[in-house]
């Protein structure tokens, strides 16, 4: 197939329009990822005002969407791209949808931690929600340092790690819902608590589909829907 | 702006991919819709067969979905679309994707109600859980109508009744959170429960997207992420 030749246009102009779209996109994945960390913090450190930042600048990340949308689709009619640079644009445009719903999630995440805050609610389970988180942000991390780097052997690598925040998802939920039986009288806290693991799971789903993207970006094969485990020998 | 003229090209070959693809969006909204439809009669009626089909054509949803994303990167290499064209591509490469999720949660209440089912379970709640999946079903084929119509303006209506289910999602959830509290022994199930009811709500959200994308294709404005309730002047 093509190789990734997005610098290879003998417009610079072209050149430098892919780049500022690359760029835009890693940037976008940086607020994201920020919100993301505030979030958690805000609810585990009782930290209301920080809580109010996240919601606020989710504004800032929905406007980011569009804005990368519309360059795309400028792109699209002005270039008319093939090969790698299509893919390339594609594969943006699925991405920003991906990355605007994480900021979504991490904006609940932040609502809820208000209300947990403002009735000065904490539990046993903030450690295992703090374990999971750790494991969340980690593989979006990870999956944006390959989305730069467009390593889709490293993204397959963590699409695959999603399987265990499922796990700890599961088991978390478990323990939480056994907490809302033994305490009814804190039945609405716990169900916020239990809202905000929900996120964390989504979140995971979404970064598991930005992978998927890079994947086809790099390797120009969908893989989405496909059984994981088996992905490595057939495409790679 | 430029009319919708996605049937006056000089080639025949086009018009028909063009419709070809317009064809394979609609039927995935059908299907889509149908699953839904399933998912809840498979609930409401016991009926963990219905559960079960609903769980198995996931699959097929899923596989039309990258189908008909490989159509568009197709047309797109292969046609360079602008204006009106390449806006009606855009919007089928957005829509397949809120599809494919509305599809996931359907798949999720099937899931619960497999479980409900298997557990005898059925409690008071039902009817208004009833009521808000009439809503929402309801929004789901009126925004498939317009999508087949292009029909912006009723697009719009129906972007701004989701503030309803939003409501009575909210109504029902507090209900089903306080049924919690006086029924701890009963919790598992009516946590099940509460998954489905928000499983609705996401789907409003994404069959709001679809409107809002039913717009951009129709009218050329990107009203996402706005307050919309004030569109109609601005935008109409």
């Amino acid at each position: 197939m093509d190789n990734l030749d997005f610098n290879q246009h003998t417009s610079n102009q072209y050149n430098a329009e892919l780049e500022d779209i690359r760029n835009a996109l890693l940037k976008m994945g940086g607020m994201v990822e920020k919100q993301l960390k505030k979030s958690i913090q805000a609810m585990l450190q009782n930290n209301e005002k920080m809580a109010d930042k996240v919601i606020k600048k989710d504004l800032g990340i929905n406007a980011m969407e569009v804005k990368i949308d519309e360059e795309c689709t400028q792109i699209i009619a002005k270039r008319q791209p093939a090969a790698s640079d299509l893919r390339l644009i594609y594969a943006i445009i699925k991405c920003i949808t991906d990355l605007e719903r994480i900021g979504d999630e991490a904006e609940k995440i932040a609502k809820n931690a208000k209300f947990l805050i403002s009735e000065g609610y904490s539990c046993e389970y903030y450690k295992s929600f703090e374990n999971l988180s750790k494991l969340v942000i980690e593989n979006l991390s990870q999956t944006l340092n390959s989305l730069a780097r467009l390593d889709a052997e490293e993204a397959l690598i963590i699409a695959k790690k999603d399987e265990i925040i499922d796990f700890e998802f599961e088991k978390l939920n478990n323990d939480i819902i056994l907490h809302m039986s033994n305490n009814p009288h804190e039945l609405e806290k716990t169900v916020r608590l239990s809202w905000s693991a929900k996120a964390l799971e989504k979140i995971g789903d979404h970064t598991t589909n930005i992978c998927e993207y890079i994947i086809y970006l790099v390797k120009g094969k969908d893989i989405r829907h496909l059984d994981i485990d088996t992905i490595e020998e057939e495409y790679f």
